[in-house]
């Protein structure tokens, strides 16, 4: 089969990898319908994050399935499916508290690399939720979408605590960031406030739900922000992003009381205590347990309330990965689908 | 008016100092019945903590209101009250989400010194709450503990989610852990750990509801704590130090999804947000915004369902503050009562 692989900063290449097999009885093998370069992805193809190449790429995915391991009993060779970028048996004290990104069990699907031809899905009764039948083409990438950007930007607006009567923040202008936007909306937020100074993701945000856009960063976002918001802040902030200056503003956005929702992929972030303890906020995020979300979220795409897949300006075929990156990593696009 | 000043490290005395006015008309002026030393006092008599002296100290009272001002409603002459640490008005939209302690016009009540005779109570009517009538004596331990201590560790298990089902554990030993035990029992925990190695401390945290004891620190202790957890780690853990160690022991003891409540008054503390990002906790905390819980405390005191006053293991005349002080420092009392 094809895959991408990294093979150092800004180094993407398309090559033949071994078709996946049926290691543990509990697997199941996939044929990649779609996958996508997540804005995680840009870490180590910036070189920011180490990576030893070549390194397989790709955690996001919707696909048919191919094989089923002895035990699998929740999805049969034929169904669509979608599947989170952790691997998670569903079964566990920390799944059934909504936790699957950290199963007892959790494997990365990163590691596995899922911009291929074909990718193997452990735990696949855990992991992989079933479309209710073949999806018509143009809902593909929003189902894709469920996978990480939706499903993480939505983990975020729970965390956040977003819903009626509640303004919501949203730092960083990202699929997530604006898939967080959407989220908001469909959970009640009354004020959506964007921190964004590019034209097309203002555009996209605004589409989404946002009623204010904010072009300020950092204490300056800050301060537009508390304008608009009596002095004190929004209820709800969104963190889409993961650098030190992002938490520091997303925290500083929030009301005493509030509630920052963190999904950035943490990267040198130290956070004052001294500070965060007398901001009185709650803060809650990490690696977001999206196979809490996929049955709810597959629901509003099939019945098309939401059409998340928008992100994707961007459509390749699995050949032209390396620009999909380049595009990202330009900013030229907010986010690409790649298609083997 | 006698009250107490710290002139520098370790230089606790109690002088002459003018009788207090009413200077707003929402004031009300009490005369102390009891104060007493809080563990957040020691951090500038330890000097880890600067200060300028002299300084006039003590934030928790209770007392019988002598006068108010013209403007002052809810708490009359002769009313005995107990009120928080931060004087709050109680109406606005960030008190009345419940963190009083933030409130937009919030004054902290150290900066006015309660270990004293007399004390000025600004925005009296938000801030004070009345007893039932004239307590027994033998609540008025208990009544003051909830003015701060108590207020705090209730705060501090709320945060943290403590609840039915739930394992909590607990981080900090002093008086606001050991009624952080109280609340968590009170709330309803199954499980509740005290990270303790004094005896003492151990038997009353036993009687205030905790069913372990863990004797080992820092990642000893917390895995110590996995192992009764099976390999989990805690629901909730209560946070009641403030430095780094202790906060990085109550997230490393949380499981994923758990939440930390955390009231030490953070110092020195910095969080790694790498390690915060995937260990998928909730964090909430900060200066307790008390006067949510007040009228439900003073109900539980009143109706002898609860005996926080066991935290006083030390009552001097308020003369004597200087020994109350000390024999905190030496860890010879959990927390000293004053009377003046």
């Amino acid at each position: 089969m094809r895959g991408v692989v990294l093979n150092g900063p800004g180094d993407v290449a398309v090559v033949d990898r071994d078709n996946p097999k049926i290691v543990k009885p509990t697997d199941a093998i996939i044929k990649v319908t779609a996958a996508c370069v997540c804005g995680s992805d840009l870490w180590p193809y910036r070189g920011i994050e180490k990576s030893e190449g070549p390194a397989p790429m790709g955690h996001e995915y919707v696909g048919v399935v191919e094989q089923v391991g002895d035990q699998v009993k929740n999805v049969k060779v034929g169904d669509f499916v979608v599947g989170s970028f952790f691997a998670s048996d569903n079964t566990c004290e920390i799944c059934q508290a909504g936790y699957q990104s950290r199963c007892v069990h959790a494997e990365l699907m990163g590691a596995i690399g899922t911009q291929a031809t074909y990718a193997r899905i452990p735990l696949a009764d855990g992991t992989l939720v079933a479309t209710p039948g073949m999806p018509d083409a143009d809902l593909v990438p929003s189902l894709l979408a469920a996978s990480d950007v939706l499903g993480t930007g939505w983990f975020a607006a729970v965390a956040a605590e977003a819903g009626p009567g509640k303004t919501v923040a949203v730092v960083g202008d990202g699929a997530v960031g604006l898939l967080g936007v959407l989220a908001a909306r469909q959970l009640g937020a009354r004020r959506i406030v964007v921190f964004s100074r590019h034209a097309d993701r203002q555009r996209l945000a605004a589409e989404f739900g946002a009623t204010d856009i904010v072009a300020e960063r950092g204490d300056e976002g800050v301060a537009k922000l508390k304008e608009l918001t009596g002095g004190l802040g929004a209820h709800s902030v969104i963190e889409a992003v993961g650098t030190q200056e992002s938490m520091m503003q997303a925290i500083r956005a929030t009301r005493p009381g509030g509630h920052v929702g963190y999904v950035g992929v943490s990267h040198g972030v130290v956070l004052p205590g001294d500070e965060l303890f007398f901001s009185a906020v709650h803060l809650h995020g990490g690696p977001a347990p999206v196979r809490r979300f996929l049955p709810e979220l597959i629901d509003l795409i099939w019945n098309r309330t939401i059409d998340p897949g928008k992100v994707f300006d961007l459509a390749l075929p699995l050949e032209d990965a390396a620009e999909g990156y380049k595009a990202m990593d330009e900013r030229r696009a907010i986010k690409t689908l790649l298609t083997p």
